[in-house]
């Protein structure tokens, strides 16, 4: 039999298990020119919350009482497509199925000997590639600058300040706990970390931090920590809008300072972005991360859930910040 | 005798004529080198505001009880200078006196047989630059787009509003009465306006005006014209943040809607813009505007008042929204 999880609800405020449902159907099987994939990681990634708003936005909204989707590393089973074997690994947006058919569509072919799998939904997948593209195509980060990241423990922003480094910045990670201040630091190698949920005034907090003023802000949150980085921000600054986690579970419109002034005054630049816009500089951004993976210039930390079942919980799990780096759920 | 206007107090909240003194000196003489100035046309412009308060910005505040400074436009009685004649025309920052001493630095000469004289405060002086320069450096206006300007039937708007035109746009124009939105049409050559005071739901007006969305939105007011530009923008959309006169007069921080969320959702950028940071390009800006200016594609309005002593009030009338166009004081 073959597990499948559906949209249940959409949520309203922050997302519950209840939210999900779970089927059992028969296992498919590939047509002519299809393949049939057993799921073996599953990436959950905030951004899935976005998708189960009724709302237009840059992705379309998952449909209810149909499969959930996110980034999946599979194992081609059968093959009736010249494109794949038998026993190839694939990547690319799939359901939330144990086993399901494709016809090879958006899939790309991931090589074990070179990084874990899991990495391909990590480092080298959709996240490190929105660390890299998002410092290059929106920050337009220089050498010498300073560099703020919150969520600096996550999947995104632990790769944003080790670039931040590679590049030769004074890089500052905001995180929620000691432990995720200690591992960007050590692990990371973060110039500086503050704990958000113990420092009661961050705009001092990063006043302190960032003496020279903030040049980049690669914002993973939203919210309060975004205005205190705008009351440091430098002339000519730029703030990446990536994420917006502080704020996704809210269900009437969040409000707070207005930046209008701030953008006047120093020329700064806020610019949201999201790594699909900018599809075709996927391979060299691959190629780049690849290259300092392989030179142990940066790393990666993953939390690495068990059992195909547990994936909603994973999902919820984000909003607590239960995860260390890239959080994912292993499913065979 | 040579009336003076000092600041006298950093306003707080909106400006009051009380704000400044009048004081009286003996015309200077013109040292070596040195020209002595007569003022013929002083600008206002609510960008003054910021300078009268004690806080960095992109230009030094004002100091207290010494003379206000704006562009002014001023005619050469006495020359030491090989650089410049009696009789001559020229264009900078200068004191609000009556008569005053230049070295020539910084001062452009101009000639009233190409454009009136106030035109070089105007649509050839920083506004016109502001206008064009916004659309062109952070707006990258795009023919057949979609462009919204607020404080349009003002200095700066009404130029961007023509342009917007002369690129083939889709040209809406926000103002505070039905006069305004009659002229900008009228003469202007906006496709539609919209007068914010009278109008309940400025979404769903914007929306009505706009059915393909917005694309670019030239901001001269900020706070809540601009939460109904953010509802209706359009994916890419850029937002060029020039003032934010709504703002300028609040005590408190203001506060509003996040627009976090809607940045990224729909790739936008918005990017406040200085255009002191472009001195470089005045040269081919002017060059533009004196074209079009020549050709009858642009055209402006201006609302004089006469007198030196008149000076402060029409700042102040500034934020009634009195003036059509560019406020200038004729001083001679």
């Amino acid at each position: 039999m073959n597990k499948t999880i559906l949209l249940k609800n959409r949520p309203k405020g922050r997302p519950s298990t209840s939210d999900f449902a779970f089927i059992e159907e028969e296992k498919p099987a590939p047509k002519e020119g299809e393949l049939l994939l057993k799921a073996k990681y599953v990436s959950v990634d905030p951004y899935l919350r976005g998708r189960m708003r009724d709302t237009k936005s840059y992705i379309e909204p998952f449909k209810l009482d149909e499969p959930v989707e996110s980034g999946i590393v599979a194992e081609v089973i059968e093959s009736n497509n010249s494109n794949f074997e038998k026993g190839d690994f694939v990547n690319g947006m799939l359901q939330w199925k144990q086993y399901q058919t494709s016809s090879g569509n958006g899939l790309n072919k991931v090589n074990k000997e070179t990084a874990p799998l899991s990495a391909y939904l990590g480092v080298l997948g959709l996240t490190g590639i929105t660390a890299y593209l998002g410092l290059e195509k929106i920050g337009n980060l220089k050498e010498g600058e300073t560099l703020v990241v919150s969520g600096a423990s996550g999947a995104v922003g632990s790769i944003v300040g080790q670039i931040g480094k590679i590049k030769g910045c004074n890089v500052i990670g905001i995180a929620g706990s000691d432990e995720k201040i200690k591992t960007i630091k050590d692990k990371f190698g973060f110039d500086e970390g503050i704990n958000y949920k113990t420092t009661q005034d961050m705009s001092k907090a990063l006043k302190k931090h960032c003496p020279d003023g903030i040049d980049v802000y690669f914002d993973n949150v939203g919210g309060e920590i975004l205005d205190a980085v705008m009351n440091n921000i430098n002339k000519y600054g730029r703030v990446i809008n990536c994420g917006a986690i502080s704020l996704y579970n809210e269900s009437e419109t969040p409000t707070g300072p207005r930046h209008e002034g701030t953008l006047i005054k120093k020329s700064v630049r806020m610019q949201g972005f999201t790594v699909r816009d900018f599809v075709k500089e996927f391979g060299p951004a691959i190629s780049q991360l690849s290259t300092w993976l392989n030179e142990g210039k940066i790393t990666f930390s993953e939390t690495i859930v068990e059992g195909f079942d547990q994936i909603p919980q994973a999902f919820l799990d984000l909003f607590d910040g239960k995860n260390k780096g890239k959080m994912l759920v292993k499913v065979y």
